[in-house]
């Protein structure tokens, strides 16, 4: 990641100046403020304000007048309750805003989230930074062979190099080729808005997204799961110890009852109460695909 | 308006609180935080939060790494240019959360904004307070004669008198019984997700109610216009006092392009440019209805 | 349930004219079309119109050009993938609209579920008919001892009658006197919009609401689950009925992933990992609550 | 645009086989039905499904029981209105689902109107056809030099034919090194969802969108408007008249108020109560910017 000189005093002026508010404030959250967390090779994300904290929940839950006088332990049993079953709204009394540098590639999955609120940066208005992802070769994974959306191992000798070269290669060229188009030395130059389809989508943008709790959690749970492609995953991961800092009653509850655990089918549900009653269920008296069967096997710790 | 003392106690503990934050700070609306602003007879809305400022509007409609140098003067500029051209995003970027107690009949009409996250106190859970409202002698008005959703002169005399004596017999005898009914007093009590049926729809509620600027100036323009049910207009009208102490740049071009505003069909403007062409225009040569005529002349001072 | 008989003779004449289309068409959904099911006292739900079935479904998930040629079998086993991992969007290529009258209270509950679209009848511009909900005896129950939010036993005897006797006489005064409000007979008559803040929230109200399968799936799984109010749940259960002959492919894999099923926390499923080691798990043990592993031995059917 | 035989096949098959329904038909959307559309030189826009034609607005808009015995007259009239007063819940209650081929840096555009669902088609799970967008010459278009985010003069001569030629290699090239980063022939192959990174904007992608006729006239509003990009508004044009043949009188209602009309502000509407009394209102007596008042000029044809 690499920020301009005048980025980074842009920064350090913000997090030189407090001020005093009668709002809720998030210790965890205040030291974050401002500072660019760094993703993959040239991505960040920072925190540029929320809204909330752990007592903001409790506080809606009850639609009090003031903060109220119960304990933390009251706090985290009704925040555990919350979520336990599926009370959504007082999880949405939570807001944050967060300033993102991502390779397109990775915000076209990110913007499928459709309940935020989004400024991207605009490449019709604007001229787009010479930053493109490349992959750190633990990365440069293989074709899964068991799973059509996933990878499989790394790739090794000429193949990495090659893959890589032509990455790096057809990437610079279009940057080049981008910065001749829109150049105005000698020649008309071209619209921005045209030019740009010209780069690839490893190319860096970067946006102000702006959530609250209840649907980052959402996002975070399909986002930071194995299955997420590794790169939104490394987002995702750099947000989850965000979210630890400012709500860690919220976060602890969603870890435990989210992130952790599992949802049993019917028919899941119905195996586990006959192998703890001591019958040995088999794939074919379980009623599930085998496909159904090996997930559940993971789930219960005998895949 | 009657708040408890201890509500009172709780609202002055929250605003002899302050604490140092490094996020946006509205002067104007830390002036307001937790106070109850009262509407209607026994109505409040009380900001319980907040985020962003004008220049958090400009900040993400350049994706900016600081607060940036520019003048306020440009910042006005960029943010009249944004609301001209109906860029709503920038406005998403700021966020408010109010406490409001009001009227079921009026929570009916405002929970069809749907883009706002709610937590209303629960009558499944929890015991209404007895209060409902009564409308003002000077609110008390007869159906209109030319417009079926809306009022037309205040009510005189025995009649006014006796809707009144109507509207507060039938609400108390209500309340009586709702009380009865949930005694457990040498009874089993009846369930309060039932008894509260019993109720009527001027019964107060209340709720915490959460959502974006973009938003709340869109519910301002519907139910701050003044073919509004007046007790839903009241709110709106406190809020619309709120927002110009929070955001008064923003809430300025509001004003301008879309409170103090209309908007022309084509064919109002094409009679828009006869006229100041010198034609003399009339309704049938306006391929108006009589309706739409009879609009267009007021917009125009005409009519 | 109460149609007229020029409301009898509407639904009549809807079904009976069929017309040819290119479109999906759901036989299961045609048998459905306009007739009333009824719902407590006087409601209803009425299918209005629908979009897809189970094909649109697979369809919208391979992104495909025409119906294809795959087996249902295929079809079922890629629709029970997609629910069982929470890819949500192609249920969201189906869609319905449905005609429902419900009383006040239940309206309120089920207008919380946001991302759906709403018609209602409006007491601001016309007047509501005189038909209040009333419970059946067995449905008149006491408040819950163990469940703040929930019911106990049926209420009984003298107080029974004492409270439907309540309910029955303060609804019809309220309606005696919202008729005799609004009336212009001598008078002026009070405006529709206030007139109706007299009437209890067990009246009727109706609205067209439409929404997606994957948003309906979500209501259905909160609203015909036990917990639910039992006024609303009778609603979800009706439409469950619906669905079930909508989509029989995606209303299974719905049964058997959501409704019949149940998601363990972190904490339960290392408890049942450990028990189908032969391990004796104890609530002391376990890291749970009490609460928390009350319901936990109930999941597991054994509490 | 080009579609393989096999494509074709299934698009005639789906348009070969009616079926009688009870629903809402629209002629003039079954003619369009599955049909491709052709848009830009690969693109198209096919019409997958709908529900509801005129009559659904209506009748939504009343909460009826039937389709009534109205006049289209009066069905105008009141769909008119619905539009003028910014009643939006009856558009709501058409949707339509559109099967839609489109460069990925229009996708990019679209897909930021938030309230639709889409599947699209995935580059984890598929390999992405060779298809790429190039701009006819007449719509290779300079910078504007007047508007930071619009298009000036057509290119000419050497730079036109560079950046055309550009445009194909480095897209040619990038598909090639895809298509070998991908083979498994004697290599490992990388994964689907990193080959991808190295295609750019122009590539074309696929999707099935769903949304409801309100929030389409907004997309069209915005995306059929003159300063929207050439290449989406293509696509919003083609929308356009899908929907006139859908919905007509909801169509016409919506190019005079919204696609033909305009929104004054208070100070332009001022300006124009002014002229119309005979005063010569300059820029200076407006209270406008130089930009705005040269945006009223043109409004009111004196620009």
């Amino acid at each position: 990641m690499t920020l301009t000189p005048e980025q980074k005093a842009e920064i350090e002026a913000q997090r030189a100046a407090p001020a005093p508010t009668l709002r809720t404030v998030s210790e965890g959250m205040e030291a974050r403020l401002f500072t660019a967390h760094p993703v993959l090779d040239h991505g960040f994300v920072r925190v540029i304000d929320y809204m909330g904290d752990d007592s903001a929940i409790v506080q809606a839950a009850r639609v009090s007048y003031g903060r109220g006088t119960r304990a933390v332990s009251n706090d985290e049993g009704l925040i555990r309750y919350l979520m336990r079953h599926w009370h959504s709204t007082p999880f949405e009394m939570c807001e944050v805003k967060l300033h993102v540098k991502l390779p397109i590639f990775v915000a076209r999955q990110w913007i499928r989230h459709r309940t935020a609120n989004v400024n991207e940066y605009s490449a019709r208005y604007s001229i787009l930074d010479r930053e493109f992802y490349l992959p750190a070769p633990e990365h440069l994974a293989a074709q899964s062979a068991t799973n059509a959306q996933g990878r499989g191992d790394v790739l090794e000798g000429a193949e990495a190099e090659r893959a890589l070269e032509w990455l790096k290669d057809d990437a610079t060229r279009a940057f080049d080729h981008y910065e001749a188009m829109l150049s105005t030395e000698g020649q008309q130059g071209l619209a921005r808005e045209l030019a740009r389809m010209n780069l690839p989508a490893s190319v860096y943008t970067q946006w102000y997204w702006k959530t609250d709790l209840h649907n980052l959690f959402h996002f975070l749970r399909l986002r930071a799961d194995s299955h997420a492609q590794y790169e939104i995953r490394a987002y995702a991961e750099t947000i989850c110890d965000i979210v630890a800092d400012w709500v860690p009653l919220a976060w602890r509850a969603f870890e435990d009852y989210r992130l952790g655990g599992a949802t049993l089918s019917a028919r899941g549900l119905d195996c586990v109460r006959r192998m703890l009653r001591g019958e040995n269920v088999t794939q074919e008296s379980s009623g599930m695909s085998k496909g159904e069967w090996r997930e559940f096997m993971k789930v219960i710790d005998r895949g």
